[in-house]
């Protein structure tokens, strides 16, 4: 976060850089822990490696404040996105722009970009070898790109009653799965030089893990708390959003639970509607009625046992890291946030 | 493009490409032939510098679509803008999605990002040598990162009426002059290892020609021709932007001019409003009453003589770049689009 200080140094841009920090210093850190532990399967510790990959928590918030604005999301880690503070803050201000609604997503998009740009500077300036950079960088452009595209595909996917289980998991293994757990353990795999069979090992933890973790979070978006999860429950639903745990609810529906999931999805009230919860819960309850949610539930319990199974039947991946990425597999895939 | 088509495999993701193919086909190509003359002021001609070079057009194209998103406009280079085309595709296509407009935005806003990228990982692949690349990312990084603080200060200081001509000529240096012109030749100049004589000479021509570059560029937004600029001229006006054109009308009106244009910036119709071709005529004679368009005339004139007086006073400079910076410097501040 020092180095980005630097940058904020215009009058004008000062907001900008208490909004980041206090983003970034509320993250998981999930996927900086994979790149490093994939580090750790090869090398020993490093002050360079811990540059490079820190990148990835400045890439994640380009995604993030980005998202918020697409979405029009409201908050994200329990306080308001980017472009809300934004927009409150110039509304407070003296000085009164155009539109604040239009300001402050424009001024989140333009800070998601300086992010992105300073996650790539950032790597790129870690103090990697050379080699180890030229093994990093087709990872990482790959990284970048699956998840634009893949955030293309959700897009066009958004309605659950019409996408198949097979298309929500390609999307959320491509979109989510691949960028916070394979990508990530794969671009410090690459960085410290390891070997085909530690990298063959990786692939199958970090699928089996990174399809875990968006389930988990699937079923989150549905049965969450908000006042954990820092995001506010039913958005997925609001949004007809196709999610596993939801397009996993119309297959498994027999007819009156079909038609009841129909009714509710076509009987959406706005966000601030005081009939929201209620209406929510029904979703709840119509959802746990076909058995979807434990559906969910076994395919992430598999999908643990796979990831598992593959780091301990092997000596190629060093002590340490084996049992962090164990200890890491159940821990994102039961988690609450 | 034929680099960036390979990336369009997905049969989701076809759409993207012919929009973005014939969006960077309708390109002035002007910041790629800046960077290249800059280049040829150093080295002979070379495979790898152009396609090092033809990557800022990927990276246009991505200031441009985002921008275009941030402004909501409707056309750009003639064209119904990005987020217009994908919303109309995404309108005319057999499954719906939840709002078509959403949809044209977040999916232009993703494909900007991805011109980002690969306009990064062209550079980095062009196969200029490593000392050379060592020299171009500093230039590549500040020139990126100024254009999103630049647009970040527009954004700020939108409203004309209270805004001096120095902030209006600082943002415009910074976030359009520098960005279509200095950086450009910088980054070509820097790559081919140009001596501090000539970096100097460079320094003084691209400041001068950027500015003068935007100055016409202002102007055209109160006076262009649509059918020629391809942009529907008032938009500048409507959004009362602080261009140099507009704030120099304030600073040179007398009280009575003065109040006749904060009387028509707050009279503004809406944009498809029949009273709107009126309402830019009568802004159109207001400025010219203030003599505001020939003092930008005569700023124009001013920065066009700095930069070619300060190429011809040197040897340092080769004959052939040298001319054609000379006629380019001509050709974009005389431009009709």
């Amino acid at each position: 976060m020092q180095r980005c200080a630097d940058y904020f140094t215009a009058a004008e841009t000062q907001v900008l850089r208490p909004v980041l920090e206090s983003f970034v210093a509320r993250g998981k850190y999930l996927r900086s822990s994979f790149a490093y532990l994939g580090w750790l399967c090869g090398r020993p510790e490093s002050g360079a490696a811990a540059r490079a990959i820190a990148s990835l928590e400045l890439l994640h918030a380009f995604a993030l404040i980005q998202d918020d604005v697409m979405d029009d999301s409201a908050t994200r880690r329990g306080e308001p996105t980017t472009h809300v503070q934004l927009t409150d803050w110039v509304r407070g201000r003296q000085q009164p722009v155009g539109e604040p609604d239009r300001f402050g997503r424009s001024a989140a998009l333009l800070l998601s970009d300086l992010c992105l740009l300073w996650a790539e500077r950032m790597l790129r300036e870690s103090g990697l070898p050379t080699d180890a950079m030229a093994r990093v960088w087709p990872v990482y452009d790959q990284m970048r790109s699956e998840l634009a595209v893949g955030q293309y595909s959700d897009l066009l996917n958004e309605h659950a009653a019409t996408t198949s289980f097979d298309t929500v998991m390609d999307i959320a293994r491509r979109k989510s799965g691949n960028y916070s757990v394979l990508r990530p353990l794969q671009l410090g795999a690459a960085s410290a030089g390891c070997g085909p069979l530690v990298m063959q090992m990786l692939q199958v933890y970090g699928i089996a893990v990174g399809e875990a973790f968006q389930l988990r979070d699937d079923l989150l978006g549905v049965f969450g708390d908000p006042a954990v999860t820092g995001k506010p429950v039913g958005d997925d639903l609001r949004q007809s959003k196709a999610t596993s745990v939801i397009v996993a609810a119309y297959d498994l529906a027999d007819p009156v639970q079909y038609q009841q999931l129909r009714d509710l999805s076509q009987t959406r009230p706005g966000p601030h509607d005081d009939s929201e919860e209620a209406w929510v819960r029904a979703w709840q309850e119509a959802i746990r009625a076909t058995g979807a949610d434990q559906f969910i539930e076994r395919l992430i319990a598999e999908r643990v046992v796979i990831a598992t199974t593959a780091l301990s039947r092997t000596d190629a991946v060093p002590n340490l890291p084996r049992d962090m990425l164990i200890t890491l597999a159940d821990r994102c895939t039961r988690r609450s946030r």
